[in-house]
């Protein structure tokens, strides 16, 4: 969750004109492409639910309006349930506060999250201050580290070390992106296993992948989106799941964890050839790519399960803000095809602060042997 | 490399009577099923090519004969280009022996390999036998270590720990299986992650699965399977890959490799409903299950390339020695639709050691800063 913000040039189309049933991720149609103002640009680096996935071959964010029926025949009129992952979200916080107060009283001990930030973006700012929210309204202590800028990687190093050493700490977050003067790498591989509530260590994420051995930590937002899956008693073992986008923190864990859970997956990514193609075999879809409207309704099978991870502002004059916010699946669309879906916003969004704190619970009850 | 042998019941079938249209991965036709000769299952001890997948959750081995064809309607009759593997790795060993040699001229150091054995399992000794035999044959020093069936844990790790520290030694396996008093676990742990050239640690399998990282070893038999494919030059991007079979050692690594050339891919495994069909939509299939002629003719798409890594042992009255090699693809039917396919023996078998040697190499000069 620390990794949610890359800038990415945005492009405007209008989907109910290009043909939904030849669409291929890189090559939408450009005929209606405008440059996105700069306001929007502008919402882009401060708004908190933003949420574009980094590390993705993906050129450019295009943003496209799926209006209701034009462009796909949609013959089940017959609405999907809605996940509703504030709800879930709210149960689990619940759930961690009950735990953590039976802890507290029991044996003493009072999880803490510790979140580094370098710089001053206001976006990394105010992810930030969630978090520290999130905590506060179920008891984790939170400690934050605020440097500027122009701070060194030592001194990031240096304050890693002291958390890592640090009894009362049970999870560290470094809040990403980093200045372009360190690495990133190396910061987030100081942060010891034992404590990276994140679950982005290569050695979390290969046991993660390696049947037998079990990771310390599942990355949040992977996990939400599984955990979605298990509240609505949604079967997985045997089905036929595909993954869109194949970033480290989304995409790739969500793959593997569906894998353990014995789901047959496929991950389609911006190399793929006929992702919608492949994307209809699937009884479940998890998509992950930051492309608003992406995942059309000809793209789903009747019945199945969409967990939507994109969150992604598109232009709206209705709206008082000016924009409002969709997902990669076009909701108006798939939801007449699904049997579930989640909605943008509202489903996996906020499943991800809720798995952190669920995260930073399971640590300080396995360092303190409490179960 | 090292993990290859595991007992398993085995169960003989006669697929030319089976439907191979309908053909499900755990529900072959059981009606002609017979014990297994003890012959053969003695085989399955001794030979030094036998090669089972553990951790693979089908819970029995199936021979199967495919006879020509009976059962597969096959339209092509060109046959497929004969993906030669024991060309490749004489070519590789080549390749790895002038580097060695240049390295020793250069800077005067000789890769080295250690070889940890404990018991005394039949196949086991002569895995590591041709390990060693490998290593002489290129110029790289074989150290061996060899413990009584008795021996404890802490004797294991202390000769590990030993190795990590011998400055001549570049890289240490631990034959599988170990004895049962001993914690594999522990004990593959132990090898530091520099020396692994089995890359069988979670660490270099999480780097493995993550953009944007490198794995500093990869596993010889996966990597062995991908090296065939770029030596014929079989394009791997934007291809529909399927792998069938999730072992750590080999389906689950040779799936991250795919999808790390930007194939499009998708694991089954044996919860998979409709194996067939899937498979059937691959450009690219790498089968790594330990079942005899699973993969039928018709499972594959006319022109797919086929990589086979299963090689099981089927009584054959015609053959001096009372069995024979099969693949799991059919080779029969299959070679008749594919563009290339590995023969069995002769395609991935002698690449796995090829890769050791060369991951060897790898390790020597990485740890020297050689290039």
């Amino acid at each position: 969750m620390a990794l949610m913000e890359t800038a990415a040039t945005m492009i405007f189309t209008d989907c109910s004109s290009s043909s939904s049933s030849t669409a291929r991720l890189l090559h939408f149609s450009s005929s209606k492409v405008q440059k996105f103002p700069s306001t929007i640009s502008h919402f882009r680096r401060s708004n908190a639910l933003q949420f574009a996935i980094p590390n993705t071959k993906f050129p450019r964010t295009i943003i496209t309006y799926c209006s209701s029926s034009s462009a796909v025949q949609v013959t089940n009129e017959a609405s999907a349930t809605i996940i509703d992952g504030k709800r879930v979200a709210k149960d689990i916080r619940e759930e961690v506060a009950v735990e953590i107060s039976r802890m507290k009283d029991k044996i003493g001990i009072v999880p803490g999250l510790a979140v580094i930030l370098v710089g001053d973006r206001k976006d990394s700012a105010t992810y930030v201050r969630n978090k520290k929210k999130a905590c506060d309204s179920v008891g984790i202590n939170s400690y934050e580290v605020r440097l500027p800028e122009d701070s060194t990687e030592e001194e990031v190093l240096n304050h890693i070390s002291n958390f890592n050493d640090d009894p009362s700490v049970h999870g560290i977050l470094v809040q990403l992106p980093l200045p372009s003067q360190m690495n990133e790498q190396n910061i987030l591989n100081a942060v010891c296993i034992e404590k990276d509530v994140d679950g982005f260590h290569p050695l979390n994420i290969g046991r993660l992948a390696m049947r037998g051995r079990e990771p310390s930590f599942v990355p949040c937002t992977p996990k939400g989106c599984i955990e979605l899956l298990h509240r609505y008693d949604i079967p997985i073992k045997g089905k036929r799941a595909v993954v869109i986008g194949r970033s480290n923190i989304v995409g790739m864990p969500a793959a593997l964890l569906l894998q353990r859970e014995d789901a047959t997956v496929s991950i389609v990514h911006s190399r793929t050839r006929n992702p919608e193609e492949i994307t209809r075999q699937a009884d479940i879809i998890i998509s992950a790519v930051g492309q608003p409207n992406m995942v059309r309704g000809s793209w789903v099978k009747p019945g199945a399960v969409l967990i939507d991870v994109g969150i992604n502002p598109v232009e709206d004059a209705e709206s008082p803000r000016g924009y409002r916010l969709v997902g990669d699946i076009c909701y108006e669309e798939a939801s007449k095809v699904a049997s579930a879906i989640t909605p943008v916003p509202g489903g996996v969004g906020p499943m991800t602060i809720a798995m952190l704190l669920s995260n930073t619970l399971l640590s300080a009850k396995r360092i303190h042997n409490f179960s």
